[in-house]
């Protein structure tokens, strides 16, 4: 298979795509777990945290601070307030942590980027936090591969739309890279662009989709960024 | 006065320009004070509090989230963390309240909006949080007179530059709104482009600067955005 000639954009997510991200946010979560444990049982936090981040995911959004802000929420909820203040107090360090950790970029992503760029635009497109993602962009040192920087607060459909409407694109000259088969690819199968899927090895449980079968002449899936080259004009 | 017939973009700032905010930030910050005075001197706490927020403001950026986990921050630490995890629990409550409010526009900007929007390419131009203001957008029915909204993380001259670019506008083709001198008319003025101040009658202290006096032709200082009609093609 080749992608069509009339592609022209290539659009990247950027968390677990371009650089490791869950897992820090999974580290941050194991050690969340660890101050707890002395208050209440760990099999229970786990699930509440879940469920708080749920309950408060139209108000604040993808990204580090709603989820510092759910920990603090969730610690006083499962510790019936018996939280001590201290502790309180390192969660918020935690997220800091999380805020800044150092940038992992994933194996090949800059020599692909290299390579696309030469002849496709190439856009990151992200949800989260916006000075977040913009600062990860740029500290990974990728940012100078992209012609385009879009942060968006959600990944439906209509999100898509407007990033095909802003820059003039039809659906067939655009194709999303991701490890979110719900964010990056499903939907813009849905607009009648070209999606990519390249799982990471751990997917936040929100991310998950039951059916991972996608059946798409426009869809493929692939085990390393690398791969992608096959199937474009390089 | 006039404004050259080059003009084709104007760009509005949001909070405290099309719609009330700064005194849902202030009223929030009372109940917040009201909440520690059984803690510490009230004195005390708005200092702390503008400490802390300057402190995190690289980290977290403007807007909602920031402001709620400042607040926590501020609040254990001028307590020394004597603070109950039930009165944390209501500053959690506080902020998700603020994010809620109800917009409440201000007076003229919509007839102001749909008069300019028939002959110039109207902007949305404005820092925060992603989500946040996309929303506040969405609930206050002004989207449909905006072709373009730039949320971004900071209005830095080269923020501006970007956005500039980002529509191929050269900075004699661009006028910036808002209340915010510092922000919304420094910064554009700088680049070459056109500001106009409209004071809001409360301005957060970080927006603040110290000499209020511009001397430059392509300022203006309005008192109401209704003036705004008599210096453009409407």
């Amino acid at each position: 298979m080749q992608f069509p000639k009339k592609i022209t954009t290539i659009a990247f997510d950027a968390d677990d795509t371009l650089w490791v991200n869950e897992p820090f946010f999974q580290d941050v979560e194991k050690q969340f777990n660890a101050l707890l444990a002395q208050y209440v049982p760990v099999a229970e936090i786990a699930t509440k945290l879940y469920a708080v981040e749920k309950r408060n995911l139209a108000l604040y959004g993808y990204g580090a601070k709603g989820f510092m802000l759910s920990m603090i929420e969730t610690a006083i909820e499962v510790t019936n307030g018996l939280i001590s203040t201290e502790d309180i107090q390192k969660i918020i360090t935690l997220g800091k942590e999380m805020i800044t950790y150092p940038i992992e970029i994933l194996p090949d992503v800059p020599r692909v980027l290299e390579r696309l760029a030469a002849n496709y635009t190439l856009m990151v497109l992200t949800k989260g936090d916006l000075l977040d993602q913009q600062r990860k962009l740029a500290r990974s040192g990728l940012r100078h591969f992209f012609d385009h920087v879009e942060i968006v607060s959600d990944k439906q459909p209509q999100d898509y739309q407007e990033i095909l409407a802003r820059y003039s694109l039809q659906s067939e000259e655009f194709v999303m890279i991701g490890n979110s088969l719900r964010s990056d690819v499903l939907p813009v199968l849905e607009l009648g662009a070209y999606g990519i899927h390249i799982p990471f090895h751990t997917t936040w449980v929100h991310e998950q989709v039951a059916d991972e079968n996608v059946e798409s002449e426009r869809f493929l899936r692939l085990a390393r960024v690398s791969q992608v080259m096959d199937y474009f004009n390089v």
